[in-house]
């Protein structure tokens, strides 16, 4: 057996920022080596942050992240870190292309790179079209112990790279990734960890982003499992973390090489010798992982505060509209940023009801955010007196100008304009393009309208309520013509949700969704408006950017489709 | 040598729209019947339109294009065309998933079917993402002659499918393509295709889709080369069109089959007789292809024309400043759909100059498009005074007024709202979100501002001179604020167009730009406008849909990202 000392650093990088991102691994390599670390692992391209998008065809940027990644390896071995060999993923680039890579820095140089073999296609990634996959497995002997590198979507492959590293004999795999937050993803990511350590017949470290990234929430989740799949230790989600575990392992010393399962095997050896044995530390004691509406609320805070951050704000402006939406939106924010950062602005209309008002105030009461009242009366009636404008022009043109002094707030004072529509209002069409539409993060978007009423209950639950009672339990409303209601123009929301959630995440068609016992006119009604929708939003983007689309995927349909789910 | 008649269907298909593209299919099957072809080849996807998107993994839209092509291939032989070999480009799923297929249609039978082997995964293409690929080569042998089949993207492999069906044996390669429209694009297909058909050693009948569909805009430029690689026929662009050509070939009734470069070969017998000699019919004569203003306008009238259409409108909505952009946004407009179903709307503010009123007035009687004054100055005094907006602010809320108007002028009569903006102001952020970027359509949004110029000096030589002149010469501005002039803000347009267009079609880093030549200052300038006009795209998206990415590409780069071309 062989002893080794792994630091796992779950940190939050942020695309495009070489320097600040490269003195995060500077930083934990530094503190990791006061841990006594041996090795340390940073998550998947986490010196160009994740996902870079159209950046990884830039020459210049890929030119870039090698020139970061040489004189990040300098700056460890000046600065004491030489000897720990220090993993960290970044962008390559060959004469094939784009490289989604890892590298081993050890002595002040690059002493081996791993390029990522499986490149994911589907939702959220667009992984093959920015990178070239590699076709070879390079191990690395560290202190007597052979280590194998694999990157992220490689774990969730059957027979994959794991597979060979297995047969090829290796006696730890290290694992970066950047593997997006997913409502429930944690329960699958233990056993899928343990299955890969068996098959490798090794320990498994692996490493996981965390933070918000443009549509992503990276949730962390880093652990380590032993060659029987136990669990030896993980890290909190949603923070960020450096987790020091003390390794027991094989040191087989496997001298396999050459082709290996389809895979060119390559080893090098760093230090051949065994650590002389030493008391290991304790396991860092993992605690419990978040329940389900907190693991929710989190990856909205963060997904939020990252925007907000990485985008250079400091602070944001919304609608406050007494309703739930918006209060969840505010309570979202407030915990994001701070409640001095938070600017709401009631808008109150001629249709507007005196509950819409106080109701408001009180969520600004409750939560200590900036608060001021801007009718719009004045302003929609020019509008609709010059241009004519009756029946729906007419109320949307009270949404606009909602968006238009929401714009306004934002240029003069520098806040950014959080939109507070959620998943289901815009799966159906129920909100006004240029209107309630505006902003330029969507926070609760990819949350359906049931969900957000269970979110706040939940939230008020920890003690503080920020969110008024009324707000919960009032019937929803969009006050744009007098006494309207939701429920005038959509099914109840329970079932409405039912239906959305089967025709658009599990993409069950017309005759699937009678099977499942909903009522024809109902299925009707629901398809009818989504299709509609799609139209309208595809017609006129609502220009505002998704928030995150961890809670289920959109989708993609073409503009101009004029096909329809039918009997 | 054996003789068959070809009619090449290049006709306009709506994504979705099963019923009409069949109907499509049946049409011009019956017309080619009535003009004595053997074999009627109609585009890629036909059936379903083209690109299906994120229709294409929809098991129920997967099973209804399988429907309506057995159906389609039923009424074949019941309306006469049986004895006709109907080559359909359709959506096919199996065990593996959704394909990218065509199928051989006769007898009321489908009787063979290809998919498609390399899936473009690049620019506008996802296809890797939505199709799987197929590794089987299908020939049909038709009144004796071999007819092989390869669809679009397969005929940009040097040393694929078609190397493979030339090694097996073919007398005729057909080739369903959807290709969309690019700048000279034309150029480089008759070179392309004619090496393939030395390549197969035999005649190569490539049939394009024409139209526009969501952001692309298919040209059509179907052609016909023989086995040395001489063009024979070449269809008009832009138009649905269908071609008929006589075709002289081998009959070489040749058997290999199974293993062939990769693919597996299969043969199937329609028909094993070559037909009697006929005297052929003269080949229609290829006109010479447009030249590269023509061919530009005629597709930014065809894009603007099928957004339109394809979405339900019946008529547009802008704005007139008096400036180019709108003018020749209009233009187009009146070119596309007709000035009855154009409305411009001249918005002065009290910065608005006089000629900014009557040059709009004079496009207007130009034209003969509908034309109404509406000022924008009590409006924007409501806001400004309200909510005390200075500066940028004020200058925005301008152009939002003016965004809310034409959106009211659009609920309220129909109309579809067409954003005006040209792609040098967009790169560099020279515009207001929700304010002069509100529309459905942005006909311009991919044409650089020199462009514009070149374009409307073109459109007023070819008679009717739709565009006032003044408009044309007069230095641009967005009249803001007092004497605002775009040169106040930006580098000379003719100088800024070069750069951007090395920086951002040319993938140039900053170092390249300076060894190109421009000046360091005016790089560091442009660089910084069009990298923070990315930031604020992305924290606002603009909420048009961009019209199509003929003109070059558009930059996805993440929305969050720190990094910056520097020295």
């Amino acid at each position: 057996m062989a002893q080794l000392r792994i630091a796992l650093a779950q940190v939050n990088a942020t695309v495009g920022d070489l320097a600040g991102n490269a003195g995060l691994v500077l930083d934990q390599a530094r503190q990791a080596r006061e841990a006594g670390a041996h090795v340390v692992v940073l998550p998947e391209m986490v010196l160009t942050g994740y996902p870079v998008e159209d950046l990884a065809p830039r020459e210049s940027f890929a030119r870039a992240s090698r020139e970061a990644l040489g004189e990040l390896a300098g700056r460890l071995g000046d600065q004491g870190c030489g000897d720990l060999a220090v993993v960290v993923g970044h962008l390559d680039r060959d004469e094939a292309g784009p490289r989604n890579a890892v590298a081993v820095l050890h002595g002040g140089k690059v002493v081996a790179t791993q390029y990522k073999h499986h490149l994911p296609n589907y939702g959220v990634f667009d992984e093959r079209r920015n990178f070239v996959p590699g076709d070879t497995l390079d191990i690395v002997r560290v202190h007597g112990v052979d280590v194998g590198l694999v990157i992220c979507e490689d774990i969730w492959q059957e027979g994959g790279p794991i597979a060979a590293l297995g047969e090829a004999g290796v006696d730890l795999v290290v694992s970066p990734n950047a593997s997006p937050y997913e409502r429930a993803k944690d329960d699958a990511r233990l056993p899928l960890v343990a299955r890969r350590a068996a098959e490798a017949g090794a320990p498994l470290v692996y490493v996981n982003l965390v933070g918000g990234q443009d549509d992503l929430v990276f949730d962390g989740d880093s652990m380590v499992v032993d060659a029987a799949g136990n669990l030896l230790a993980r890290a909190p989600q949603f923070v960020e973390h450096l987790m020091v575990v003390d390794l027991e392992t094989t040191a087989r010393r496997a001298t396999t090489a050459g082709r290996v399962g389809g895979f060119t095997v390559t080893r090098r050896v760093l230090d051949d010798q065994p650590l002389p044995a030493y008391e290991p530390a304790p396991a860092p004691i993992a605690g419990e992982p978040l329940d389900e509406l907190a693991e929710m609320w989190a990856a909205l805070v963060l997904g939020l505060r990252d925007y907000v951050r990485k985008n250079g704000f400091a602070s944001v402006v919304l609608g406050l509209s007494g309703g739930i939406d918006s209060a969840v939106c505010a309570a979202l924010a407030v915990d994001a940023i701070g409640a001095g950062n938070v600017h709401g602005v009631s808008m109150p209309s001629v249709y507007s009801s005196d509950h819409s008002r106080s109701d408001a105030l009180d969520l600004a009461q409750r939560t200590g955010l900036h608060y001021e009242v801007q009718p719009i009366a004045e302003m929609v009636s020019v509008f609709t007196g010059q241009l004519g404008l009756t029946g729906l022009a007419e109320e949307n043109v009270q949404a606009r100008c909602r968006g238009v002094t929401l714009m306004g707030l934002s240029n003069q004072h520098g806040h950014l304009v959080l939109a507070t529509g959620n998943k289901t209002e815009l799966a159906v069409g129920y909100s006004t393009i240029y209107g309630d539409a505006v902003g330029g993060f969507a926070p609760i978007k990819d949350v359906p309208k049931t969900l957000v009423w269970e979110l706040a209950r939940w939230r008020n639950a920890q003690g503080d309520a920020p969110i008024p009672e009324a707000s919960i339990t009032k019937p929803p409303s969009a006050e744009l013509r007098p006494d309207q209601l939701d429920t005038d123009s959509l099914p109840d929301y329970e079932l409405l949700d039912q239906v959305l959630d089967d025709y658009v995440e599990g993409d069950l068609g017309y005759q699937a969704l009678l099977a499942a016992g909903f009522a024809p006119e109902l299925v009707d009604r629901v398809l009818r408006m989504v299709d509609a929708a799609e139209y309208k939003r595809r017609q006129y983007p609502p220009g505002t950017k998704i928030s995150f689309r961890a809670f289920g995927r959109d989708r993609r349909l073409p503009i101009t489709s004029a096909w329809r789910e039918g009997k």
